[in-house]
């Protein structure tokens, strides 16, 4: 793990007194661990805004009787797989899968890439959510 | 204003770099303020899952050539005066108004209104932000 | 009102029927009413992406103990009059003022002046909603 | 596939034209297909909303040098395996790791365990994303 330095707030007791409840609900052990990623979180925002490279993860829940539709899943990732680090696949029931793709990239590239796999005839729904790629967070 | 405290945060000395021009950017003269409300916009999630009391922001884009619309409107909004403090209209251009209207009170409550005003025919888009009553906050 | 075409939708009835009965609890009368609605978010979304003039609320809330915040705001909105439309003020309670801000302009501006706004010390928190300017809606 | 009923939609020529440009921008074939996706994605936001069951994808970006945190997720993830059904591992960088954690349940149990991962020290940041299980839809 990286130093930390120490840095001070000042905050209204009240406020402090509820956030403390609030980070102990969601499971913190400290208050500092909880500040760190409220500001982490809040630079992400940024990083996404500014095209910058990310770490971003699709879900997409399909029908895998769609004639082809896996197969063309599958080219589209080939064909950006600079973009397309892993793939996972569960069996949900007897007519849909989910797929998990995990990508890299400037957060244009692979909202663009996204867009297209969630475009195709058969799959029902998909979520892309973007992270960080850890540099410097 | 109230009294304040001073709190210690531990920190990788990067990210509270990064963080200093992130904040910078937004405006923000210290880095207190901007933790403070980073702090209070968790705990205002909170107060919209828990159906707590809160303050509500609809606004509605509509085409006031629409016959009766605004009158439906205004009676929604009559009914449940307890639930409304004010209303603000905007005429933006021949055909289109932009109606504010300002909710108090549970966030399922509000919510309830609002989805009902956005369903009447005439009602082209409309958001509604949730944001705190401001207490202890 | 617009003339209206009618066009056909493919779409598999159980879907039809579960969309039917969320449309109905959200209050609409129509399913036409309903899709168009679904249909102008998308595009909406496309507009606050594009940079195009868009019509924006900020809700905030704010300590009006705070010395000199109400006019600072009241500055910042007159510096900024070509974005600015309107402003309502709410007294919430003996500490707290909620203050809507409606806006127009460029997505990129009215972001902008939100954010100088909602830096400001004794600025609680606050929300921004971007909204369409209803033209060709 | 599903068999399909046609069902006919009133919709103003303007707006129409603007949808079909935007859905052919997004990559659709046809506009069925995008309206389709429009009226999945509401029914899920309902799903999550009444707590029912759901599938999610929870991805985070890790510090793997941090001493015994990733134990502590595989315990996690173990203790409500009737919950998770898989997790990706992907090596970012020297110091970063993302791991993709695939759940099933009732929404609320799963954020509540994406919570418990979130909130554990040397966790920079995660997001978690609910979709539908694809029954029915």
């Amino acid at each position: 793990m990286a130093d930390v330095t120490r840095t001070g707030v000042s905050i209204e007791p009240e406020l402090l007194k509820k956030f403390d409840r609030f980070i102990a609900k969601r499971g913190y052990k400290n208050r500092s661990e909880a500040l760190r990623d409220l500001i982490r979180e809040s630079l992400i925002t940024e990083d996404i805004e500014q095209n910058r490279p990310v770490v971003a993860t699709l879900s997409m829940i399909y029908d895998h009787h769609r004639p082809n539709l896996s197969n063309k899943l599958t080219e589209a990732q080939h064909h950006h797989h600079g973009n397309v680090l892993a793939a996972t696949h569960v069996h949900l029931d007897d007519d849909n899968c989910l797929e998990v793709v995990i990508m890299k990239g400037r957060s244009g590239d692979v909202k663009h890439l996204a867009d297209h796999m969630l475009s195709m005839r058969g799959v029902k729904h998909g979520k892309l959510v973007i992270t960080s790629t850890g540099k410097n967070l």
